[in-house]
């Protein structure tokens, strides 16, 4: 397939991708959108020019929102559709190649655009759902010789998070205050984050509703998983392992996460499925799926230091998920917990078996025992003011690439 | 106070009590309404009628909506005048007493309504902040010399909660299925939950928006506090106590929460404010508060099997919480989270010190070793199938008598 829309041969956006996003165009108006290369692409208007006219189901143009979950919750005949549509109008020779009044309309560059929030986000969950991750943490603080507690490898651990604070890439993060107790204090003390960290994850959208006491199986959640979006989930380690006994995580996480603000589809990411680590002890049988069920998906970590270049911190891969979605999906919902259109359901930081694919400072410096060494002279064994989180994901194979562009965060002093 | 509306003089909804909620009419419409007594009034009606002209800043009808949350937004000095100039429209002699087109129009008896969710819950927490419960719960699951956690007496422990299964009173609840492990088994096994729970609890509603990095300080939470509710955090404590380590409660919880219809003003239970236990050791300076700041709120738990009648489990009281509705919120913000209008924030199980005063099953049982014995002759160490569990809630004081009327639910056998 090639695009009359020129970019290049690393983009995260090719004629393979068609992400789906929410963008305010020229400071005017904000509308649903998709990318090819450098080129954001206003779907309201592409609509409104009869573009969609042939999609069955399509019936309003749901593009002209703040969000994309009147889209997403049309389902995957709707979406996929127009995906493909679009991606043959993108194509050389097509119906708007050389179409003047459409590609003024409704093309744009890059610093035409500015991306916003992708969703409305009814309900958050977080998973844990690599195992080295875990067993880092287990390691860490824990037992080194029991890291996996008992439950780990029967059902996908998770917890639900805050949504009101998960916002888009480029949203500065306040640096979070609260209560921790060092090791040498006698009495919790108050004041800003001493251990504020990243943590690399990956998230996957829901495109339907379900009625309490109703379940969505291994083999049915394939079909209700929308797309996928990078996500960093903000963590206070201090707070955090202060405040988490019996509950979980609360205020060392709620501050925020910050989200890429392209979706991608299942269907761009499927010709980067892959097989799961082996799952053992065997699942219980509400947990079995069968076929590939994982994802390729390269995963890296910048620190940019203020004034300064971005240093890698950490290259991992969505591959070493132990659960995966559909698990995930059959698993929250065997208990009849309802989902709803837009909710968003978080990977856990992604980790790999190196020390080099840790999804976290916590695990990259080992609780700051090995700091990182910066390009500019500095070190970090957490992440200082003004610091910038830059997190990048993309598949490729046989010559196709297709990723998500990246999710980044400065954080701000404390208040 | 004497309305022309009469009522029981142990009616919860007297003429000092003017509560909120939302009801379908005769099957036709929803509106906002409130209740006196068995009387249910149309605020869309009444708006409408000219009744509202006078208070500044209630310019629309927010009446004419499916939820509260747009009336709460208006904030105290808005959502107060209302319910003050409710009040004077129903006292003998007023304006709409003998108004025969207002009273048929817009009042309504009991039969003739149906209450629905009052609120769009945009994040749900459940706090833990009864000693009494913090104390059995550790006792019976950890160590009985140290039922209490180090962090529990410095914050008020809390966690998110699952905001798309909160129902209102009357709405059935499936029993859930998920993964436990039986003692005195290897491997986790699946099925229905053998130890379903409730949770005796109230929960207040937040009446405005705060951007990330803003806190909201204990002197000024109550002016973010619109009213409470009764709250009944539904458990499955086999599934929780398999699940819950590392990350907190998850499965066992999320399958549903129900709440009363009718959302109590804390201007209407501003006569029963008492105070709250002592805190020692001293908490940090942004959990102190001044005043006294827990209300005096009668609570009762009573179980009805299919076919039989009303058993009363427990008897609890509002007052026993440690840690006040100021001290929880402050706690939720000082990180910067964000909060939205119409947040529910949830007290944990309101447990007393006498075991007649415990807030679950799973502590008036002690584990089920306890069971409970029922008026028809049956006992119960947890709910079976087909058991209502109804809560109700009044605060009483000089002749004065202001409560929430119930939260109740039944109990559907596993699909």
């Amino acid at each position: 397939m090639k695009s009359f829309v020129n970019y290049e041969q690393n983009s995260d956006f090719s004629i393979h991708n068609i992400p789906f996003g929410v963008a305010a165009f020229n400071n005017e108006y904000i509308a649903c959108c998709t990318r090819i290369g450098d080129i954001v692409i206003d779907l309201a208007t592409l609509y409104d020019y009869g573009f969609f006219d042939e999609i069955e189901g399509l019936n309003e143009n749901v593009f002209e929102a703040y969000t994309l979950n009147e889209f997403i919750e049309l389902g995957k005949p709707v979406t996929n559709a127009v995906r493909l549509k679009i991606q043959e109008l993108l194509l050389e020779d097509s119906k708007i190649d050389n179409d003047e009044r459409t590609l003024e309309e409704c093309f744009f560059s890059l610093d035409k655009v500015r991306m916003m929030m992708p969703l409305h986000i009814p309900n958050y969950t977080d998973f844990y759902s690599s195992i080295e991750h875990a067993t880092n943490i287990g390691k860490m603080f824990r037992d080194p010789a029991n890291a996996l507690l008992p439950n780990w490898k029967h059902l996908p651990v998770g917890y639900h998070g805050r949504a009101s604070s998960i916002v888009v890439s480029g949203t500065e993060i306040i640096r979070p205050k609260g209560q921790t107790k060092p090791a040498d204090s006698e009495k919790p003390i108050f004041g800003p984050s001493k251990q504020l960290d990243f943590e690399l994850e990956m998230a996957f959208v829901v495109n339907r509703h379900t009625e309490m006491g109703e379940s969505i199986s291994t083999s049915e959640a394939e079909n209700a998983i929308f797309g996928m979006v990078l996500f960093n989930d903000w963590s206070a380690r201090d707070i955090q392992s202060w405040e988490y006994v019996p509950l979980g995580p609360f205020l060392g996480k709620n501050f925020g996460s910050s989200i890429s603000p392209w979706v991608v589809t299942m269907e761009a990411l499927n010709p980067f499925r892959t097989s799961s680590p082996q799952q053992e002890p065997e699942v219980l049988d509400y947990l079995k799926f069968s076929g590939e069920q994982n994802y390729d998906i390269n995963l890296e970590v910048y620190l940019q230091p203020e004034n300064g270049t971005e240093n890698l911190i950490t290259q991992s891969n969505y591959k070493f998920m132990y659960w995966n979605m559909l698990q995930q999906l059959a698993h929250h919902t065997i208990n009849g917990c309802n989902v709803e259109v837009g909710d968003l359901y978080a990977s856990g930081t992604i980790s790999g078996e190196d020390p080099n694919s840790f999804g976290s400072m916590l695990e990259v410096t080992w609780r700051g025992q090995n700091p990182i060494q910066l390009n500019n002279g500095q070190e970090r064994k957490f992440i200082e003011d003004n610091d910038t989180i830059i997190m990048r994901g993309f598949a490729e194979k046989d010559g196709i690439r297709v990723g998500f562009g990246e999710v980044s965060g400065k954080i701000l002093p404390a208040k």
